[in-house]
C-alpha cells in the first residue's frame, strides 16, 4: 500500500513537472516569437514604407478613382507578399462629392465685411444655391440652447460652437463631448427652420484647418447645407457676433451625390496550418475623407493589418488558425465594407475567433479593448507579459471598431488602442498626412497586433 | 461577560467601518484632486506657454549669456506665480564652446573629393589646428574591431559607425547600445594613436543633423578632436570607404574652453503646511546643448516641474509637506547643479522624502521608476488607480535621473518615464525645438508629476 501511494505521488509530481515544463516551453516560445516580430517590424519598417507609397496616390475617398487604384495596388502587394489567398470582395458604395470652390465670408457687418472663413462641407451635405446662402448667424453652444432659442432660428444659419472638451485625458472622450453637433446638429437646425449650419471643427488642434466628417440626416426633415469651420475662424466668428449680433454670413457649397458604384474590400490571408476554418481577422478601413490621404485614419492602420501577415511571412511563422487581413471599404460614409464582410462571415461556414480593428491612428501602443466574455478577457490578460514587449499595457472590456461590429458571431471584437494625444489634431482634416506618422510608433502597433493575432492563433479563445 | 463581548465586537466593527470610511473619503479626495490637476493642466497649458517663451531665448548652454538670462527669467516667473520661497543656488560651471565654422569634407578621393560631411563637435572636444586634420579614415564598428586593428590606427581618423539599435522597443536601450562610442571611443582612438575621431550620431532619426553630447577623456591620454556626423553622411562615408579604402577626410573644429563661471540652480517651493521640513523635489536640468533650445531636453521638463507647483497654486492645493522644484544647471557637461543641490541637502537639516526627475522628454506619460525600498514601491503602486488618470500605467524599480543621484539620503529617487519613441530623433540635435513638443503630452506629464508629488506630500513614504 505504501509503495503504491509513493508511486502515485511520484507520478503526480512528475506529471505536474511535465505540465510546468510544457508551460515554460510555451512561454519561452511566445516570448521569442514576440521578440522576433518586434525586431523585424522596427528594423524593416515594411508597413511604413508601403504607407509612403499609398499616401502618394492621394485621398482615397469612397468610390473615387484613387480609392480603386489603391484597392488594386493593395491586392497586388498582398499577392507579391505571398499570402495564401488574396481576393476582392465586391460591395456597392455611395458617392458623395464635395465639388470645387466652397467658400464662406462675412457678408454684412460694419467691421468685418468680406472677411473669409475657412470651411469644409460635411459628408452628406447638399449644395447651396449657386449664389450661396446668406443669413444672420445664431450661435448655439448646446442643444438645450437651440431648444430655448428655436423661435428665433427660422431663416438663419445656426453656428454650433461647442468646442471639443480638451480637459479629457482621452481625446476620444473629448471628441464624444462635441461630435453630436455634427450628427444631430444639422437635423435640429433644419427642424428649427434654419437654412444652413456651420459646425465648429471637432479637434484638439489650434490651427485653422476645418475637420470634416459624416453629418446626420433624418427621413422627412429637409436637408440643409452644413459645413465645418476651422477653430480659429470659429473663435473669430463668436467674438465678431458679440460685437455685432446682426452680422450675416454667406457660404457656398457645391456638393453632389452620384449613383452608387462598385467597390471592394481587399482581403488577404495566411491559411491556418491546423485549424484553417477558424479565423482571426485584423483590419482597418481603407477609405479616407477627401481632405487628405488619411495616413492615420485609416490608411496606416490598414497597412499595419497587412504587416501582421507580412511579419509572419518574413519570419516564417505559420499560424495554426487562419489569420486574415481585411481592408474594409467605406467606413466613413455608410459602413458598406464592414456590412459586406459581416454578411460573408454569416454564410462562409468559418468560425470567427476574433476580429481586431485598428482605427485610432498609428501612435505608440497602449492597450486593447475587447467585446467578449469575461473568461476570454482573463485569458487575454494572461498574455500581457508577452504583449507588453510591444508596449501594450492593458486589456479592457469595450467595443472593437465600426467595421467589425457587424461580425456578430465573432467570439471577440477587439479594438487596438494606441496613444491618442495627437489623433484629433489630424482626424478628418488636411493634417492627416504621411509626415504625421512616426515609423517606430506605427511599426510597434503592427507588432502589437501581430503578437495578439499570433497568440489567438495558437491558443484560441 | 456576554454584554462586554458584544460591546467589544460592536466597537471593533464600528472602528473598522470608520477606517473604511476614512479610506473611502481619502480615495475620493485623491481622485478629485487628480481630476482637478489634469483638467487644469490641459485647459490652461501654462507650462507649455512658458516653454514657448523660454525657447524664444535660444539655446541655454551651460555658462552662456542665454543660460543666465533664462535663469533670471525663471526666478521672476516663480516669484510671479507666488511660490512661498524662490532662490538661486550658486555653483561654478565649466564653459566649453564650439566656436564657429566647424566643417568636414572628403579631401582625397577619385570620386568624392570635396564632398561635405555634416558634423558637430562633441562636448569637450579640442580644436583641430587651424588648417584642420587630414587623414585616412578607419571605420570601426565595435571596440573589439578597434582592438584587432589598432596597429593600423596610428595617424588615422577613426570613424565609429555602429548605429543605435533601432530594434529595441525602448529607445533608451537602443541609445545605450551605441553611446559608448561617444564616451569611450575618443579615448580608445587616442590610445591607438589616431589623430581624430568621427562618431556616427546616436539617433533614431533618418535626417542628417548631427547629434552632439559629452565625450569621454582620460587623465594621461592626449585629447584628440572628436565630432559627431549625421547618419546620412555616416552611411555615405561607409559606402564611399568600401569603394575607396584609402579615402581621406579633412575636418576642422574650433572648440575652446574658458575658465569656470558662476551659475545657478533655480529653486522654488511651496512650503508644507504640516511638515515643512519634509521635502519632495521635482526637477529637471535647465542647461541645453548649443545646437538647439532643448525643448524636450530638458527645458520642457523643467517647466513641467514648475507647473507642478503652479498647478497646486492655481487650484488652491496646499501640500502638507514641502514641494520644491529645482532647475539643475549643467547636467550635460559636469552635473554641477545636481552636485551642488546634493551638498545643500546633506546640511540643510531637511528630510528629503523623494525627488522626481523629468529628463526623458515631454511625451505622453507611461510610468515612474523609483530607486527606493520595496515597501515604498508597493506603497506607490497602490496609488496607480489615481495616477492612471494621467495615463501613468506602472511604477518599477530603477534609477531616477542624473541630477538627483547625488541626493543619497532621499528616501526615493524617482524618474518620470514618458513615451520615448520620438525622443532620440531630437535628442542633442538641432531638432529639439519648441515645435516638437505637443501641448497635451507635455501637460499630462506635468499632471502626472503633480499627482505623484501631491500623494507623496499627503502620505509620505
Amino acid at each position: 500500500m505504501k509503495r503504491i501511494l509513493l508511486l502515485v505521488l511520484a507520478l503526480f509530481l512528475y506529471s505536474n513537472l511535465l505540465l510546468c515544463q510544457i508551460d515554460k516551453n510555451k512561454t519561452d516560445k511566445y516570448n521569442s516569437v514576440a521578440d522576433k516580430l518586434i525586431k523585424s517590424a522596427l528594423k524593416e519598417e515594411r508597413g511604413y514604407k508601403l504607407l509612403k507609397e499609398l499616401c502618394r496616390m492621394g485621398p482615397r475617398q469612397t468610390g473615387s478613382d484613387v480609392s480603386l487604384k489603391a484597392i488594386y495596388w493593395a491586392e497586388k502587394k498582398m499577392k507579391e507578399a505571398g499570402f495564401d489567398k488574396v481576393w476582392l470582395q465586391k460591395t456597392m458604395v455611395p458617392r458623395w462629392l464635395r465639388g470645387k470652390g466652397e467658400n464662406a465670408f462675412i457678408s454684412s457687418s460694419k467691421k468685418y465685411k468680406g472677411r473669409k472663413l475657412k470651411i469644409a462641407s460635411l459628408g452628406g451635405s447638399i449644395a447651396t444655391p449657386l449664389k450661396g446662402i446668406t443669413a444672420e448667424v445664431l450661435e448655439i453652444n448646446s442643444f438645450d440652447e437651440l431648444e430655448a432659442k428655436k423661435e428665433t432660428a427660422k431663416g438663419k444659419i445656426i453656428f454650433f460652437n461647442k468646442p471639443l472638451d480638451r480637459t479629457a485625458s482621452d481625446t476620444f472622450n473629448g471628441y464624444s463631448s462635441a461630435v453630436n453637433q455634427r450628427y444631430e446638429g444639422p437635423v435640429l437646425a433644419s427642424k428649427a427652420g434654419a437654412i444652413g449650419a456651420i459646425i465648429r471643427s471637432v479637434t484638439t488642434s489650434d490651427d485653422n484647418n476645418p475637420h470634416t466628417g459624416g453629418s446626420g440626416s433624418q427621413e422627412g426633415t429637409p436637408k440643409i447645407p452644413v459645413v465645418a469651420v476651422g477653430v480659429q475662424d470659429a473663435d473669430f466668428l463668436t467674438s465678431a457676433l458679440r460685437e455685432e449680433p446682426g452680422l450675416k454670413v454667406t457660404f457656398k457649397t457645391y456638393c453632389y451625390t452620384l449613383p452608387d458604384v462598385e467597390s471592394f474590400n481587399v482581403i488577404g490571408e495566411l491559411t491556418g496550418t491546423e485549424l484553417p476554418n477558424e479565423v482571426i481577422v485584423v483590419g482597418g478601413h481603407y477609405d479616407s475623407w477627401d481632405l487628405s490621404v488619411g495616413a492615420h485614419d485609416d490608411g496606416g492602420p490598414c497597412l499595419q493589418a497587412m504587416e501582421v501577415l507580412d511579419l509572419f511571412k518574413r519570419n516564417n511563422i505559420k499560424p495554426k488558425r487562419t489569420v486574415r487581413c481585411v481592408f474594409f471599404i467605406n467606413e466613413e460614409y455608410g459602413l458598406n465594407g464592414g456590412l459586406e464582410y459581416g454578411k460573408y462571415a454569416e454564410t462562409s461556414g468559418e468560425i470567427h475567433i476574433a476580429a481586431i480593428e485598428s482605427d485610432r491612428g498609428c501612435f505608440t501602443p497602449r492597450g486593447f479593448s475587447a467585446h467578449t466574455d469575461e473568461n476570454s478577457i482573463e485569458k487575454m490578460k494572461s498574455w500581457l507579459p508577452v504583449l507588453n514587449k510591444s508596449l501594450i499595457e492593458w486589456i479592457k472590456p469595450g467595443e472593437g471598431g465600426s467595421d467589425i461590429v457587424p461580425l456578430k458571431n465573432a467570439k471577440a471584437r477587439i479594438g487596438y488602442f494606441p496613444d491618442n494625444q495627437r489623433y484629433m489634431d489630424v482626424h478628418h482634416s488636411a493634417n492627416d498626412v504621411f509626415e504625421s506618422v512616426h515609423p517606430r510608433e506605427m511599426e510597434l502597433g503592427s507588432a502589437a497586433m501581430a503578437i495578439l493575432a499570433y497568440l489567438l492563433s495558437e491558443e484560441g479563445l
